[in-house]
């Protein structure tokens, strides 16, 4: 078995089950996480995501509520009993960040950030590990191995993909890297589609084809109301986008020998 | 309807059907393009390719049999009826090759050959365009602009992989190509998984991923005995190898709501 | 000596000597050839370049004034007596080219076209190759070598740029391709800085590091009045900007060892 | 004027005056860096570079010296009276390598780590701010407003290869960033050429090449016996290639019309 480990205590991820991530890019008020939490609960989605503190392009862009952003994910977490992923950018939050999230994002600016991937590697708690868009895929597995060397085997990889020089999306999807991670570490590995879409209309087909490829689950972002999001808003799915990717996730899970998580 | 033409008399391709093609890198020799056909046939692949002028990098490598080449193409469609395509390399070629060949396949390396897409455009035959390794999106719909220009509407877009900084496979199958073409313009795209993978066991997932991201098609390099192949012998499937392929996509089909061909 | 031929009876280029090449994108009329023609024989440039038939991405742009275009030239080089180099695009217009064309030019998107390359090589016409913007360093040498094989030594690379993710010019001038290929080839390597520029004003910052970093040459577009350009409009350098810039080079070319041819 | 600060009481630099940085990778034992402090010193350069801490791709490389290396600068430092730059790589050391360092060095894996641009920003030290080989201009551009909103404009931007398809260098220099830089933001730009080349015979060329493109510095690995280095043991030059390279900066930079610092 490839891999094996508890999220939380009522979480389990093995080989062969398919884990679903999804919420907002970034936690901006409270209706807007509660609402979304409920509605991932209803769609029985095992784990949100939303940022607290958002690595933004230019310093002009809205950063994040921080340390609100965390206890409002705490109240969504207390009335939904959802597991919750956020990003770290900052070593110094770590210990307030996990309090409140059962998994610590490292996002793909951070991807080669090693003194924070050894710190969060001490905490044992898992980690999403996202594949720095810049980078080859063995500097990604070397990376990781920054986080296990501290003995902690609980990372989840994620495909959010590439730069290159194909503008019609926001990065290329690297597929490939799905089947060529998967023999070349026992790690999960999960695909982002949202990031490399850029555009919510491509979120579907590529969620698609990251199941059909291999995928051990997909981490999308989902927004009550994507026109109005402070970050993203091109790319969240609102909750009938969402609804109807989920649809067609059930339809192929099955037919690609893997039940949800 | 995206698109609906015939291909030969006997074979329609339109919207909602899923053209499968698979066959050599290159025809070899009589033995090894009839044996490969008769399999094809057997599993009702419709189209058979084979390459009888070859694009090689290298003045030094197997350039391909040429005239004898399309011979052996003409035994093997006699023999079972399959449709043929081959690629054109120089257009004083033109006329000796749609001869035989029922699709003229425009490869990466002149996806920017204008006058040459001309030319094949001006034949109305079905016309199988590549895109170039080196070409955004919105190059390789304007190259093939320069075929239906000239009146000729059955053009079969091929994604095939691009060049990025990733080595762990030969090119970078741009997965998200395909939904993007799709919305804009009206024909075909099939996905080419043995170019970008390089690495036969790479072949199965991606055309999974093509499958489920909703593409109108396959080409598959297929060969008797990939080791002795004259070229691409790593990313070439033996006959088991794509009859399990096959069975996947098979299961795949439905869900997908396609039927063949 | 890594190299040394003549380009016409009057025009030997060999290691050591620095070979400038100037003039618009596309010839467009009798005024704007010949005003460019006299132009750069007041400067001492020795060649005159001028498209004829033009490689457009859209079968909808300009597409070069065809054989008028090679007419034109001809009355340029009879007027100034500079030699000439012009674009083959099909293999049929050889003949006529050739009449009036020192210098065969194969574009970027001809890289790997390799029964034109074969068919040029032929010629024993000297041939100005351009590096595929999508070609590693090893496949455009390789591509040479179809040329070069046919007996044909008389091949001038071009290195142009390739396509990577940086959008802030057209394409990335990889100058370091001029070193990697001086090593492996015993052929001059020039830059064309026009096309990676893809803005006027880069071209010059890009022509001297092109010098410095020795370049066997320079390539240049050049236009009497770049906003009215048919093609390649912001590209273009006026008389008055290529005159500077020809300053520039004259300063920089003794410190870097190396004369004008 | 583009940009005019005291790097230290004894430094300044300003548009027009051109700033020399070299030194080993990484500090390795005393005899090593005080050997190339002297050097540097006997050659005019007046900034020594050394790593102490490395952003190594694997765990299992060389990690560097850490607080050794900070006090085997220092003492170079006091023995050559050069100034010193390295690399912050956990925010947890700041104050101990603001306590020896002049320049604080955000390198390239660190180029998006926004909270400890605004952590180096606040300290009113200068910065040499690599940028990521995966990203834009208009990225690392944003990026340093992090450090210069926090009042700090004493920032040396430093272009050093980005990700391509070309394998022949270990990143491709582009070389084309400094004069887009230099019309974007009021900030000095240098070239590492060392990174890029990835080999030692071609540091040269593309240090000719930077000068020419109008660079305001350069930064050079030199190690006194590169093939025992600890990392980059392939790309450093040591005291005899880069005298040798200093020769041709020397006659370079009136022609081009700067000074060094």
């Amino acid at each position: 078995m490839r891999f094996s480990f508890d999220i939380t205590d009522d979480l389990h991820f093995e080989e062969g089950k398919f884990l679903m991530i999804a919420g907002p890019c970034a936690v901006e008020d409270l209706d807007q996480i509660i609402s979304t939490a409920r509605y991932m609960k209803k769609l029985g989605i095992p784990v949100l995501r939303g940022g607290a503190f958002k690595p933004r392009t230019s310093p002009d862009s809205f950063q994040g509520l921080g340390q609100n952003g965390l206890e409002l994910l705490r109240q969504a977490k207390e009335e939904t009993g959802l597991a919750i992923v956020t990003e770290l950018l900052d070593p110094s939050d770590l210990n307030e960040l996990i309090a409140v999230s059962d998994i610590i994002q490292i996002g793909s600016r951070n991807s080669q950030n090693f003194p924070m991937l050894r710190k969060v590697g001490k905490t044992g708690k898992p980690v999403l590990f996202k594949r720095g868009f810049g980078n080859t895929i063995d500097e990604f597995l070397n990376a990781a191995k920054y986080i296990t060397r501290e003995g902690n085997n609980k990372v989840i990889l994620v495909e959010r993909g590439i730069r290159t020089f194909e503008p019609s999306t926001r990065f290329t999807l690297d597929i490939s890297a799905v089947p060529v991670i998967q023999e070349r570490i026992d790690l999960p590995v999960i695909v982002d589609p949202s990031h490399p879409a850029g555009i919510a209309r491509y979120v579907a087909p590529l969620s698609r084809a990251a199941v059909a490829v291999g995928s051990d689950g997909l981490m999308i972002e989902v927004h009550p109301d994507p026109p109005r999001a402070k970050s993203d808003s091109q790319q969240q799915l609102d909750f009938n986008q969402f609804s109807a990717l989920k649809e067609e996730v059930d339809s192929l899970l099955p037919v690609c020998g893997r039940r949800y998580v």
